[in-house]
């Protein structure tokens, strides 16, 4: 994809499918319409017994070294709880129980809708995914504000702070008994 | 896509990539990698000054004929909330305000995250717009439950009846001065 004539093959041509009202990702040989829609990230403000909260420094770009909160896309076949939680083990080795949805934040420029988690720890060891330099456990009064990675970690970070104090109500979720 | 042999351009053969522990779909061409992610519905349970609340009967597969909530994908470049307001107004012509979020379902089986959003009406006007038969305002005890189109909309309607009976807390969204 680093041709700048750009592929050669597969969906290239953007064009209008019949019934759409908007140009979609076509390939021009076999019709083949690639929808692009805004992808799901899953994240977790994960809380010790102590009450401190778990960050990774990032391995990896963007933002390298950077202070993040366990995240990632959402993958398929998985609910959001259940992606928010590998999450969690991949990047920190963290073992832990949602207590709720905090926050769904849409970041249209980049296509992303961001969906994050409450939740506490199960086994108070952590330790660096491969996708992470280190993990930290941080009190709120001691978070590493000036090198979070990104402006929804901060977000959720002063959000989970405000329903920690204050309480906090929850969107509902899939009824119990009848999860997809 | 209806070739029984498969796409013979584009992204088509699942491998693993480099540096990734799943297979994705790939072009072996180009080497165009098709990152495949849920996708995420977004929608609404509009009620009226005297509570009636919209549904639309929908006029296209699946469950043609069947009574369902204004709802469809989200398209890049809109928030969620824009989202749940275009698909009204592509749905039932309904001018809305939102009052919060509802629920998160997530169907991990039809690669679905919904995102279902508490609204009131703004302007009592609704009408069928072309992807809709008819458009009906219900009080709660008058709703067509043997005629909804799908699980997620009798979950829906429940829970904003259960919201709106005893209250409801939400999640939090974009802190206001930062919209993306």
């Amino acid at each position: 994809m680093t041709d700048p004539e750009g592929p050669t093959a597969g969906p290239r041509r953007y064009q209008i499918p019949d019934g759409d009202d908007r140009e979609r990702l076509t390939c021009p040989e076999c019709g083949f319409i690639a929808y692009e829609n805004p992808r799901i990230v899953v994240g977790v403000v994960a809380r010790a017994d102590d009450e401190r909260i778990v960050l990774c420094r990032r391995a990896i770009p963007p933002r390298i070294g950077y202070w993040t909160l366990p995240a990632g896309y959402m993958e398929l076949g998985e609910t959001a709880e259940a992606g928010a939680c590998r999450e969690a083990w991949e990047e920190a080795r963290a073992q832990l129980k949602l207590t709720g949805l905090l926050a769904v934040y849409s970041l249209a420029r980049i296509h992303q809708v961001q969906l994050i988690y409450r939740a506490v720890l199960t086994d108070p060891h952590v330790e660096a995914g491969p996708e992470s330099q280190s993990v930290g456990l941080f009190h709120y009064s001691e978070l590493p504000w000036d090198e979070l990675a990104f402006p929804t970690v901060r977000w959720a970070l002063e959000q989970d702070h405000q329903a920690h104090m204050e309480g906090h109500g929850e969107a509902f979720a899939n009824p119990t008994a009848e999860e997809d």
